[in-house]
């Protein structure tokens, strides 16, 4: 489906939006606009990472949102974030992505008019912003999802499904941390020295302010994982501490019984009327006194 | 309950400040000074991150700062921090907050007078400076409670409640760096290139040294949750091998009561006279052998 | 086998690429050209590490770029990256090379035309460049490696020949890393202030971003180590726990046979007529009152 | 004690050094002086932690510099640091400290005649120097320290007191690291860029080197805490290692005594002539196969 | 030794080098060129750190250079690195050290002719940057030795040895990475802003590499100590493994041997003629449902 949302009169360049293009729709793009094999190729990989690439008389970009919506297991770039192409002409934009997006239609009424755009250039950093601003609300859902765990792993009892949990939830910020990395480049040459300007260094600021979410995100996530481990080895560690602390008891008194178990025939204890009785006084006592020696060393 | 903390005949500018408005006056405010609908949407949040947006002719700005007293268990954004909305036009700045709030009339008697503030900008960089510094006595406070929980687990015994007051203690340090680090756009923005002047670096170098704070106490905070982990193992490790060392003593001597138990008709032990006081001296010699490899080993 | 790929009249500059040159052709080269003998040398040695050198009227370059196919237990500089030798004259470049390489053609036929080289400065860089490319294409592969292993640890079982797998995946992402660590010069000579353009920033960008993408797989893949570790220990844990746990439901009871084992001749329960069975009940309760304990701690 | 270190017919300025003032020369000098109410309430305060404001007509600064002497469980602020108070009028300088200080004597003997200070700007920031300058020794002995527990913990046996003297070690590199981290302002302001040359430079460069000396501390000591508990871990494991192997030797001889311990009238091996040394001679050989398997899988 | 080095006719400068001067030498050095004796004294201290300090009409700068031979326990400052003393005139440079150093011929023959060297600086610069490039070669071996660790650990057995050699290899690290930045401060003045040229910067660059280069090799190398600590407590748990299920096999059967051991006089199956076959079969088959069950977990 071919839009086009902006058009020569009414501004200095024409910007054609195309949603989920077909072959035909495709292969007559690239005709009329003179696009090369080699980008309608990578258009067509769908875990192309951000790319920035002077081709011909065209600027191609490869830029990745972030999903509207990603499942609980969603752990793949491709799933994690949506792929947009740009080719930016002199005086032309073309602009093609799979599923739906409002973007061009929110940049057309909003940013285009209010900042009067002069250039392409222009409004494909528009249209980047637009595009990194999708990383703000996940970086807050991550956030939250972060602090759930932690609430889970601190005050309450660890639950077996906490390891996979925790592994799509790594997943997420490691893959999404990624992509913010690799559109550096494009940022970059957005808010080259020679034609920077105020919008452009807005887009840099957004972009810094997302890479420093996520790489506080990173750290976070991988403290977290850190601390399930230690958490969990803790808890296994108090176990093991308290059936030690139990086994303790019973072998000095096996021993015993198993002193009296013993087939001589010279035993005086054995034919004592009371040695029954005694040894069972005996052991008692012992079992007080190892209970004594735990309670002052604090073990118990 | 508006309060005019400053007017134009004086100042060059405009100031009211609202205290908890209810809805009466907000709608009141939205309609007197034509405030959009999305600013008001966000004032309402109560958890709403550190904002700076440029909306028709104001600037519209939340900012949080932290409140004056948190409960031990505070670790949410609104227990821990308070909103502060500043509506900053070109010669008019309006502030909202929920809670009482003693600096528009420190701000007025103070810095308005000393530094003779010649515009709005000047103003809400002297109102952000103000919010800013309310992050240094829990800094203090914060630095003195990590102190606390090292001295009581490097020196003392480790008690059972340290896991959740650890983790109070770390989500503190860890939301209000966050708050500080969102912060940090509304800070550029006051300190831009075009209109920095010193009272505005003042407020940069406030914020940075805020930051380096927190980041330093951040680290501490997760290399004391590390140790304890630690300590705890250690002490676990400690009984454990106590009571290894405790049961090697016991079972090469209940192997030897069991060779004495067994029913076979031709042990000649069994029938001598002084079997049973030779087993029981061997085994009492075992037991100082055992004792004598340990004490070599370093393992008593 | 020596290649002329640019030559006087054409280009500004000549530029010979020689694969793989015999003891006679290098001779033939030194005289020739008059190169010195120290170049010669490092040329020769297998596993030089990437250098820049002032020598003479000429800079001896020595660079590593990535090979193209690496076995899964390549885990040496030699094995892992190929050596460029390049020669940078006023107005002639040589190159040397032990593999095929297909860069001098590529860059002969794209980059010289398109971008005009002027000197050899930028032909060599434009050599540098496509030499530090080479390390794109396994960055991709190292991340994907890395998943694997994550998901194999989080999501699978342990498999044991997992430690050496990690052990090669470790050493191939930091001995690229140093390679490319160790390039920083090289490329700082070719983007020297006095002679920076376009292009030599391009380069710059290029190897700023490699060098984030091995820092960031250099990182993960530390992680990953650790959380191997971790996740090996907590399932040994896990066993431990549960045969500890086993092993308590025993020791009272073998405790209690040792007794009635004993041969006192004046113990009634053994002449009474019931004494097996209840005995055994009561070992029966005994066992039902642990199974409750444990349950109750949770830790069943 | 007053004491009149520069006058002003010598200098451009004045420079009074107070030595440990009583509440009445406190008193006299606040007159005096016309210095604020708050800069003596935090004179005042033992623990005050470096600050730079501007008051009225003068800079108060609190600069803390490390003790001479520090006891070997010193590990607060106060016991590692002293204070020196600074007032920086136009033409004066006052400085205040409660130990005695021989730095104002050595810079009016050296640094003043040396740079013909101009101004007390000039003067402040050689006290400032001079302050800094005693963090240097400290470093020296603290990185002393750190080697002797290292080699302690890897070359010699561990010592129960380790963890204490860890604990004191560890807080005197972090209690110093903050004080110079906090003094950070302090240093930015002698060395704003409206008036910064070639001694404030030097002020700076001296304070970079002393964070980066205990930034390297700081990180060394979080690294030996870590290393001191996996060498504590690594001798237990050590310990339970070599016991375990030794229970595995008596567990299946135990279970064999056991079966010839039983009671039953049918046990044809009982009756046997050579039944017990046959069980022993088994018994024997048992102990030399799990030997055989020890020592095979390298557990022994 | 006195060796004049560059003489005044055709430098423009003196260059003096001492090697090991004996007492009577320093004295009529000292008087000769009027040195201080605090210089001096910092000379003759043999663990003398990196330092620059002007000195009345000349600077005074102590450099270490990592020593030729290393044996493989040297763990400290004179053992790992030589002393050098440079004295800086205006026009005059005395160099001191206590081994052969074959820098000042060296830089005679290449640097100072090819450079031109105009002034004292410039050649403290060649000098200085000489003894920097002798951390390189070091820095390879570093880099072999801890590659040589790793492989041993992941691939190979743990030897008891392996800690005391992490304990040195670890130091030496450490030791060279500290020395190397205590030497930043010397650098820095080598290329002051005022004086900067092409040579310094070369200086800083080298240094900056070697910078790096130490900082990766120490993160490694703490890294390879805390993978030896985790790969041997692997190893560890491994073993405590299989011998706590080895151990599962015979405490049920213990516990059944123990209840046939019983005295009483009513146990029927003592009396049945096929009772202790039909135990040893029932045992039989419980350890194979033991051994099923661990099959299953997957715990064999």
């Amino acid at each position: 489906m071919i839009n086009t949302i902006a058009e020569k009169p009414k501004y200095p360049f024409e910007w054609l939006d195309i949603t989920d293009p077909n072959e035909e729709e495709l292969k007559q793009l690239t005709e009329t606009h003179s696009l090369h094999k080699s980008s309608i190729k990578d258009w067509l990989q769908p875990d192309h990472l951000p790319k920035y690439e002077k081709v011909g008389d065209y600027v191609f970009i490869i830029f990745r949102l972030h999903s509207e919506k990603v499942g609980p297991e969603a752990d793949t770039v491709p799933e994690l974030t949506d792929k947009v192409a740009i080719f930016m002409f002199e005086e032309k934009v073309i602009t093609l992505h799979r599923k739906p997006w409002d973007a061009p239609n929110f940049i057309a009424e909003n940013q285009l008019e209010q900042h009067q755009c002069k250039d392409t250039l222009h409004l494909v950093n528009e249209i980047i912003k637009s595009c990194l601003s999708t990383y703000e609300a996940p970086s807050a859902k991550l956030t939250s999802d972060i602090e759930f765990y932690e609430e889970n792993m601190f005050l309450k009892n660890r639950r077996p499904s906490l390891l996979k949990g925790l592994y799509y939830l790594r997943r997420r910020v490691e893959v999404t941390r990624r992509i913010i990395m690799l559109s550096h480049e494009i940022v970059d040459k957005m808010d080259a020295p020679d034609h920077s300007n105020a919008y452009t260094r807005d887009t840099r600021d957004l972009f810094v302010k997302m890479q420093n979410i996520y790489d506080t995100l990173f750290e976070n996530m991988n403290q977290l994982v850190m601390i399930y481990f230690s958490i969990s080895s803790q808890r296994t560690n108090e176990i093991v501490r308290v059936l030690t602390l139990f086994s303790v008891f019973f072998m000095p008194l096996t021993f015993i019984v198993g002193i009296y178990g013993m087939n001589f025939e010279f035993m005086p204890e054995l034919r004592m009327k009371y040695g029954y009785p005694v040894v069972m006084i005996v052991m008692g006592l012992i079992t007080v006194a190892i209970y004594g020696w735990f309670k002052k060393k604090g073990w118990l």
